[in-house]
């Protein structure tokens, strides 16, 4: 396959730059003595997709992810014996995926590919909930967007499209980054580029996920420095 | 006037951050050899407000910015005898609002106010647009807000109260940054702080500005520096 190289690099966020599952397992075990941290986070992740879905078919009207991530955090906790928990610590856990930590390739990976492309977030997150999470993090975006500038979540057309709109390019011009393949096939069907990113421990050291993408994928790379060397950013 | 810190500051870009009046005669300048590259910048701004109203009036539809500032040269080229300018070259010359220099001190001030303040853009110049200014100039904004995200021009409402809703705080915790009195008097009224920064050459050192500002201000700066000093900011 050959590539007209693209002018901007959309990226996904939850797994694909950030490790929300470290952040968030070790974020509820500092503060709940003897919880499987581990087993708290991916429950907490696994209310994700549900919860958009439910505003997807307008079951619910537009819903940032920081108040489906409460939703899904209410009904959780009753599930671990938390019902008790006080409102100020669930709004102070709930700002949990404010302070996610990042990959250890992404800060020097994504600062090589700025040099080269306009590097964007294209995330379900809200963009408040970005903006702190990359200034917690100490990583730099050219710009935030999200699906709430578009209204719509992905894997809605909208937000894939959205992106070659605001940036005034052709859709193969701009290239979908992300560690999740439904993202990926999502965004090649309507004509942009696609790098795969391994992210092996997204869910856990201990629950390892499949990371062989698709050979479809214009890229795939073990990481943000190796995305860079593929693309012919300098070191 | 005492005042509790913001956490948000919300800059305008076109007067406050970039000297657009610079960039734009020097451009022309360059290009059209005898031509008044000073009087060309200031006519081509002069559309800008009254292009924005026929927005907000509802007589266009939404409209980009760079769409705008093209309607006025196409306008504009004949007034200066250059109707016969071809397509490429109009296209290249609406581009210079993506080149436009910054202000001396704005990238150390605002890398300054960064450390202590979420710092974005909220300007009615679209998100590209923006986007590949702060490219261009090497500057680092944490998120570009837009008239574009909210679908409003600046001073509707729902760009300054849409910044605070964004950040999930209340409007006095939201600042805005702005050259012009008339930008931070709609901030005012709706609860925002407010920082005038004297920008005495926005429209070409030949016809310096009244930057007295008004006294209700929460800050008056002449720079992006002064400010960070007035905010406490480490140098």
């Amino acid at each position: 396959m050959s590539h007209t190289p693209p002018r901007v690099l959309a990226f996904d966020v939850f797994g694909t730059v950030a490790d929300w599952h470290t952040s968030v397992a070790q974020d509820i075990a500092q503060r709940i003595p003897g919880i499987d941290g581990a087993a708290f986070a991916r429950d907490w992740r696994a209310g994700y997709k549900p919860a958009m879905a439910r505003v997807a078919s307008g079951e619910l009207g537009w819903t940032r992810i920081d108040d489906l991530h409460r939703m899904i955090l209410n009904d959780l906790l009753p599930r671990y014996d938390l019902a008790d928990m006080p409102e100020a610590e669930r709004r102070d856990l709930n700002r949990v995926w404010h302070r996610l930590a990042v990959w250890p390739d992404v800060a020097r990976g994504l600062a090589r590919l700025r040099s080269r492309f306009i590097c964007t977030t294209l995330s379900n997150g809200n963009i408040g909930l970005l903006t702190k999470q990359a200034r917690h993090a100490g990583i730099q975006w050219d710009c935030v967007l999200s699906a709430e500038v578009f209204g719509k979540y992905k894997p809605d057309p909208a937000t894939y499209l959205g992106v070659a709109d605001i940036f005034d390019v052709p859709a193969h011009q701009v290239m979908m980054v992300a560690a999740h393949q439904s993202d990926l096939d999502s965004a090649a069907a309507l004509g942009l580029q696609t790098a795969y990113i391994e992210r092996v421990n997204e869910f856990g050291a201990d629950q390892p996920k499949d990371v062989s993408g698709n050979q479809a994928n214009s890229f795939h790379a073990v990481g943000f420095n190796d995305l860079a060397d593929q693309l012919g950013c300098t070191r």
